[in-house]
């Protein structure tokens, strides 16, 4: 049995519930429970929002998904995503403090889904989704932005193009390269690849390609999303047509949310002059580290711990709720996204910015504080606006 | 501010998360989260029953409410019912060490309700039903017991037919009466009171009448419910017509599940000899403990703790709910609920028997472990058969 198994066969759960109250004696039960529970009961009921300073729904926050794209593995189901779900909220309690539930859905149906946490809604002060196919886990964000006023986030999405930003931000600092002329490649057109393009694009980057499985996105194309049928619009400035192979010519930069082991040695040497590898798809990189450097990339960055430069949405998730949290927003914007990114990338000093330290280790306790303090400031700005 | 509200702002819940694995160091998270997780993902997905050991759905029960009848508060809405819910989860893990996770729903409708929770069940070893008015509590329940293979609990139902059957136990006990004799007047004909009079009626006893507040319950009348309908037929055998008066009459102990004040000395002094009065309505019974005694009762229980022999569900739910997860229950029947009074009862010695002393004190740690362990026994049983 490997290590990871026997681990989870001893914990039996990674999360449980911890009691806050005194309970044990007939006096602290009168106060935590009846009578005395009666008066902040009534108290809510005047006034619903009293339910975040009286109840944990300040700090708690639903994980939900349907368990339909876990991981690299796909169409589990609800049950089997619940290992993720359960570490998802470990890290959440460790890293942001923040009290996460996870909630596995039995249902593939993107309305069934949104109502089903729309109607638990007063139970929580947000809601995180996570690894829910396309299209559904866009149909599911925008209906629920509809039906909840508070904040929800798809990290698959929204995290990871955070993290993406931030290790760009680092990238270009080290390179010297400028966002509003760098050339960006992203390959792959699922939920975080358009995330990324929106969120570089809400951040003033100007030259975007995008390319998916079948070639590059180009503006006369029929994608199979508005959505990628509205970047289409606004991406591939010159127009380049055909595959990867040929977006990649003159790049600064290539980020992959894809597949492993698409981009060879020779499509890096094709790229600009102190280009930038992102190379993310996970377990296994569209290319390996070492292969990039030797085609020339001067920044090579993975989803992996184990080399340099991890971007892992670790980075993002935890910070950003506690600073939605603490800022009792109602929505978590492209601004307080924004602000998480130059956040996170603000912990790498002049002096300790390097080729393999373009972003703080996803361990760093730091991050989370100073995500959440952009966060909250971010939201409190946009509030008074 | 009331010690309540004060300590309630300062708690600002009364339930939280706590992690139970590593999550801090590279290695751990590889092991708690990716790539390490996979390996549990992939184990249930081929078998969903791992769900029980490889994650805390083994030891998690949800407590869901629609907010409608909370305490004696009435309809404060799902927000408002927070405060009880965290203080029922707090008493779960307490008492019983289950990890009990409040969903408060925005609806009031029976079918969505049974949905939204059926939709949650696979993330769940078990589902706590709480104060939801009548007759929605028991059109969810019954359709949550078609729709789910895990145990479902009305407790407002069912605890509190357990702890009142456990309390009149012991009155039987001291009082040397036989409950296929005794003369059983229930007074309340709502989801108490109903349950109460089944359960009393599975345990063997054969003599009970039912009163709501219009009087008497008679086999000719028709009432709101299938259920009570159902009742109707099997009870108040001498057909006594009339109100609370004239159903006292001779009866051997009085249940009050209903409304503050209702029974007067008169009342009890018309019981037979040895009477046994349980005035349940909380937080002010139906007669006061002093007034019932000096009309003659001999045992006298209320839900209050400042009196003698409360009777608290407290005694009941955790440690049914800890036997039926110990146990991988599909269901809670009356089968195990019995098991549970029982259990609640033996805890009770002789010696120390007494008309103040016909139950445990609820805040006895080893009323859940007794209660579990009849439970647990009881489902194997009925597994096996």
């Amino acid at each position: 049995m490997s290590k990871a198994m026997e681990m989870h066969e001893k914990w039996r759960g990674k999360i449980e519930i911890a009691v806050r109250s005194g309970v044990s004696t007939a006096e602290e039960l009168a106060i935590a429970y009846t009578p005395g529970v009666a008066e902040p009961c009534l108290e809510i009921q005047k006034n619903p929002d009293r339910s975040f300073d009286l109840t944990r729904r300040w700090n708690t926050v639903a994980v939900v998904t349907d368990g339909t794209a876990v991981l690299g593995l796909g169409d589990i189901g609800p049950e089997a995503a619940m290992p993720v779900m359960e570490g998802k909220a470990a890290l959440f309690k460790a890293f942001g403090d923040v009290d996460a539930i996870p909630l596995c859905i039995r249902s593939k149906d993107s309305e069934e889904i949104a109502q089903t946490v729309a109607l638990l809604a007063g139970s929580f002060g947000g809601i995180n989704l996570e690894d829910i196919a396309a299209p559904r886990c866009f149909e599911i964000e925008a209906r629920l932005k509809e039906l909840c006023d508070i904040p929800i986030f798809h990290d698959d999405q929204h995290g990871t193009a955070v993290v993406t930003l931030a290790g760009l931000i680092g990238a270009l600092r080290f390179t010297g390269k400028d966002k509003k002329t760098a050339k960006i490649l992203i390959s792959g057109a699922g939920a975080a690849g358009c995330a990324i393009a929106e969120l570089l694009f809400a951040d003033g980057f100007e030259d975007i390609t995008i390319a998916n499985s079948r070639g590059l996105i180009t503006g006369d194309g029929d994608y199979s999303s508005d959505r990628l049928n509205a970047l289409a619009k606004i991406t591939n400035k010159r127009n380049v047509v055909g595959g990867l192979a040929e977006g990649m010519v003159g790049m600064d930069v290539f980020i992959g949310v894809s597949a492993p082991g698409i981009v060879t040695a020779d499509m890096v040497k094709s790229m600009a002059d102190k280009s930038i590898v992102f190379a993310c798809a996970n377990p296994t990189p569209e290319i390996m580290p070492d292969i990039a450097k030797s085609a020339g990339a001067v920044v090579v960055a993975t989803g992996r711990s184990d080399f340099p430069n991890q971007i892992n949405n670790v980075a993002a998730f935890p910070g950003i709720f506690r600073g939605a949290l603490d800022a009792r927003a109602k929505d978590i914007t492209q601004e307080m996204n924004i602000a998480a990114a130059y956040a996170i990338s603000s912990l790498v000093t002049d002096e300790e910015l390097a080729a393999d330290y373009i972003i703080p280790s996803s361990l760093d306790l730091r991050v989370a504080k100073v995500v959440a303090a952009a966060v909250e400031k971010s939201w409190k700005i946009l509030d008074k606006m």
